[in-house]
């Protein structure tokens, strides 16, 4: 069998657990982790190139970037142009479908395949929202998220004065409301009403209810687990009530890392083009004998 | 918009709701329904075409087959022939992969595209089965059916000496372990212990705890709700302990109905072949414009 040759781009959170997927996936190879410096690298990368320059590591046929979102489109149009797929967890839901255009024409252009957005949401839980939608076409969809921590909540708490060291968590409430209960290390000298309030004033939180609470430290009260609870209540045909749940409840980054094996690997069956998840098969994300797997999975 | 032109073929339960759901697309046009028989008509389909034989429709794109299982394949292997799509929900999970790569051949020859085995299971839930193993390679998945009545058991137990009409609901005892609840109502002069003890003896509910009732009036006890959990703990990477969990309580021909008409549109986009559920991309199954299915779903 020869194994898809796969570049880490990115060797934060994501990317570690990134390697840990490929380590586990038989039809892979890593080829190499792209990081800004070479400096300072962990002691599990010991056995892998490592790089500064992506064109170091020879051919490749996926890279999986697993950059800073925003970090992403650069680094996507410049491996596509060579040739080389992309996957990505892209995840500013209102950029998504403009970022999908851009990528798709220098896709097809190179003769290369990227799959955007592919974590949990966006990513496999889109794929659950638009199957709850075919299975009952009116009706509404609501995703409750948490518990977990939020990390766009959690640089906005960081970004106020006197905050030493923060942490948002997500509180599902359901049908898609939610709390935020933030957990604040304080500087000397500021007060917690003080940042309490400016962290309530803050759009990213002034719609939701939030509780500010002090703590003398928020690593200890900080863990990677996230959720997630899908409820669709709606109509097949013109029959009412129909019901539909999903629930998750993981460690967040090992499972966009996962998927994002799982979207590299169906990278390589896709003709040229960007696609978000819901525009390719699921089989295609899984290893293993197209007809064995279906026998075990249908 | 050209609509689609979909021909029903058998008008049991499942045809009755797929003319219900074909109704509420905006893209389908109801070419049809196909009979055995055209007299005792009901009411609901006054207004269309109804026929013993498919030609007298014109040409059509997809033939939807409500037929029972045992006739899927003499109705789709003729017409995808004939370059008429064909959608099925087949539903003897051991055949599944045989009649796939049967209908294939025929399909590829005549350029026409079948998508089989799509109901709820097989069918919705194979995606997300799929799905799941995709999140965490490693671990069990358990699909536990029910509360709601199994038409195979049923019938089984209608079979018996003495059984005049018979439920058999399936009851979820978790870790795909089920209870068999059955409803039977008696011909005089038959014993309930003996109609009791041929249903446990028999193979279909030998390995599952089973409790025979009787009552007075099956027709009383009857409602075709139905309901799925499944369940998968398993590894992403290395990462133990990832929980994912989907729960659905709906009307059984209704949902059937309403994922036949989405795979229907769906089999429209697809290259020449046969497909399972898992080989499609699901946004294939909705009705509306690509990029708004994407900034909504995505």
């Amino acid at each position: 069998m020869t194994k898809i040759k796969a570049a880490i781009v990115g060797y934060g959170n994501i990317g570690k657990y990134v390697l840990e997927a490929l380590q586990e996936a038989p039809d892979f190879e890593v080829a190499g982790i792209v990081r800004r410096s070479t400096a300072n690298n962990p002691g599990e990368v010991a056995s892998y190139k490592v790089v500064t320059d992506i064109h170091e590591l020879g051919k490749i046929d996926v890279a999986i970037l697993c950059t800073p979102t925003r970090e992403v489109e650069k680094h996507a149009e410049a491996l596509l142009a060579e040739g080389v797929n992309t996957v990505d967890s892209f995840d500013i839901h209102t950029g998504i479908a403009g970022l999908r255009s851009r990528l798709d024409a220098i896709a097809k252009e190179h003769g290369s395949v990227a799959i955007i957005s592919a974590g949990w949401d966006p990513g496999s839980d889109s794929i659950v929202r638009a199957l709850m939608q075919a299975a009952a076409p009116k009706g509404v969809t609501y995703t409750n998220f948490g518990p977990g921590m939020s990390m766009g909540h959690t640089v906005c708490v960081k970004s106020k004065d006197g905050v030493k060291d923060a942490l948002s968590m997500t509180i599902p409430l359901g049908t898609g409301i939610h709390r935020r209960m933030v957990y604040v290390e304080l500087e000397d000298g500021y007060k917690l009403e003080d940042v309490a309030r400016a962290v309530k004033e803050d759009p990213y939180f002034a719609s939701d209810e939030t509780h500010v609470i002090q703590v003398n430290s928020v690593d200890e009260v900080k863990d990677m687990g996230h959720g997630v609870n899908m409820v669709r209540k709606g109509v097949s045909g013109k029959t009412q009530n129909q019901r539909f749940e999903f629930n998750m409840s993981i460690n967040n980054p090992a499972l966009t890392a996962q998927i994002l094996v799982g979207v590299a690997r169906a990278s390589m069956l896709q003709r040229p083009g960007a696609y978000t998840m819901i525009e390719i098969p699921v089989i295609d994300l899984l290893y293993g004998e197209r007809e064995e797997l279906i026998k075990h999975l249908v």
